[in-house]
């Protein structure tokens, strides 16, 4: 399923393709968020048009609205939103234990949906049953993350948690699935663990004796800072065998998935290029590798003829100055948003092609 | 520069060329509104892949954002929004005539800017003066219109502030325009004169008087009533000459604009397909020039696999379903509003390309 196509040599970054039952993709990769099954403000014509082939989709926030039952009598996620590439969902536990009223049991959690006032349960299995309702590519295992900031103890009951509904998910999964289709979906194990490498190795262990398609490093980039980060990332990944895709949860920014890529990292999805687009925050080439975030908010951009980045060819590069662009997003015409991150998407597809290059060239 | 190729036999419509200094348009003609120099949600290309050839900008919100300073930089306002077909701006007066703090003189109108606080003045020869930097194609001279509901003494003083408004504004542009040049471009008067037969006829005889590339209808759809309307817009026609194209401002529905091509007007501008859309409200197709609009975010839409318009060829009803339209408005995604624009404005091109083809085969 996953098969390594070109190692570093200077480096542990790798270029991998992953088969997919809606096709293959290349590794690195970074994933768009779509949160309720769409790109907000792009249309998934665009998505495809930068070169885009899997997009990460929201269990928590889909299940809610349009709500499974919906998406089933489209047959498939991707039939419901249009969407005809490669679909990654996450286990919906990370929304979960972000909000305020959720109780955790041994075999659930308990959450109140902000907007309706519903009580939901879910599962490990229910997590599961709905992603394959959704007929993801790559489902992921609900995992239990206590958020930022922790105690060691918290960890230590986050990891054991994680593990029970890991052995779970993975059980159901089976009875689900038929593994001797080649074109089944994925299951990826998540690793918990915090900063602390003797849980984060424990995390490992248990999730490698279960058995997945691939692992997740999932609860950094919360607030631990970078270092730490990164000292985990590198910790982890000499650990995960070599010929299982490796997926960083929610990182980043572009120097950092320079970094973890260089580490052996071959999966991304993070919301700042789109984010950040919303609000007028629009990524810049400096040098090779370089780049900076430039508001177009700035009075200073109000009668700039030049092209946001010179030096891209993106549709908007190609067709709108800075001023229009910053004319657009104060008169809050919706164009703008989506321009600007239609251009970020585009900046972050481009940014890791040059990486794979640089791979190629025995330059990372 | 107004050519009438073709004349039905059974009304008085009529299919027309209008030479202007960015290209030939063909009449009827329905002009998509951009306020802020730009179709809300919608790329220019996207506008052009539709086949609208002109649009309608606001001089007086463009004259505020991003000001006229910044639009003579790029030395036109198609070059500022990258817009390459036409434009046709108005005088600016009607927004201003509906804000609160707006005072009328004799010779300008003093107004306050209510975003920023600022005190403004317009005359008749600045509305010129701004809309010949934008680099307008027809550009609208500055007309006084008191509001809905209104009485005879009212409308009487408007209609002869227009009229002196009307020739001041054509003495500052034939000062400022080559005449000689057969791509200039074109300046229209604007009749009022409310629902009153005599005053009507007052204020297009003035207009005639000093002599207009073009003549609009204003003060129509504000409250009248349809039949009131349409009296006042029957009366008219008959009056303007032939060979003058003719203008009517700020309507509307599209049976209206059926209704109105029949009576022989050839422009329209209206923001119904625009803000309609923007709200979830679009135009469904039931019979030859009948439609109903249908509001997306009713619940029954909730998992309705069929495209908004079955009988449609846009980009929206092949790609979209009325499900993932009602989850992408229930969900505040800008894709919804931007797609629902989309439609509208195809529906609105597609209607009238319509009604061109059945004047040709008699049938208009």
């Amino acid at each position: 399923m996953f098969k390594i196509e070109y190692k570093s040599k200077i480096s542990r970054a790798r270029i991998g393709r992953l088969k997919l039952p809606s096709g293959e993709v290349e590794t690195p990769l970074f994933l768009p968020i779509a949160t309720f099954g769409n790109v907000r403000g792009l249309s998934f014509e665009e998505i495809k048009k930068i070169g885009y082939q899997m997009i990460l989709a929201n269990t928590y926030h889909l299940h809610l609205r349009p709500g499974t039952e919906i998406i089933k009598k489209f047959k498939s996620l991707k039939n419901f939103c249009g969407w005809n590439g490669s679909i990654l969902t996450d286990s919906g536990g990370f929304q979960i234990f972000s909000l305020k009223n959720v109780k955790v049991f041994e075999n659930f959690v308990e959450f109140l949906d902000e907007i309706e006032g519903k009580k939901h349960k879910l599962s490990p299995e229910k997590s599961i049953e709905i992603q394959l309702d959704f007929k993801s590519d790559i489902l992921m295992v609900l995992d239990y993350f206590c958020g930022w900031p922790y105690k060691k103890k918290e960890i230590e009951k986050a990891v054991s948690l994680t593990t029970k509904w890991a052995q779970r998910s993975k059980i159901f999964f089976k009875e689900k699935i038929n593994f001797k289709n080649h074109l089944r979906p994925l299951l990826f194990g998540i690793i918990q663990g915090g900063v602390y490498k003797n849980l984060r190795e424990k995390s490992l262990k248990d999730l490698l004796e279960i058995g997945f398609d691939g692992y997740a490093i999932g609860g950094l980039g919360v607030g631990e800072g970078v270092s730490k980060m990164f000292e985990v990332i590198d910790f982890l990944v000499k650990k995960i065998p070599e010929e299982k895709p490796r997926y960083l949860m929610g990182i980043g920014l572009l120097d950092q998935i320079l970094k973890a890529i260089k580490k052996g990292i071959d999966i991304f999805d993070c919301v700042v290029p789109t984010r950040e687009g919303r609000h007028g925050r629009i990524f810049v080439r400096s040098q090779k590798f370089k780049y900076k975030i430039v508001n177009i908010l700035n009075t200073k951009y109000k009668k700039d003829k030049k092209p946001i980045d010179s030096k891209c060819n993106c549709f908007v590069c190609q067709n709108f100055s800075r001023a229009f662009l910053h004319h657009l997003f104060k008169t809050k015409d919706p164009l703008g948003l989506r321009l600007a991150s239609f251009h970020n998407l585009y900046f972050y597809f481009e940014f890791i092609e040059e990486i794979k290059r640089a791979i190629k060239k025995g330059k990372v």
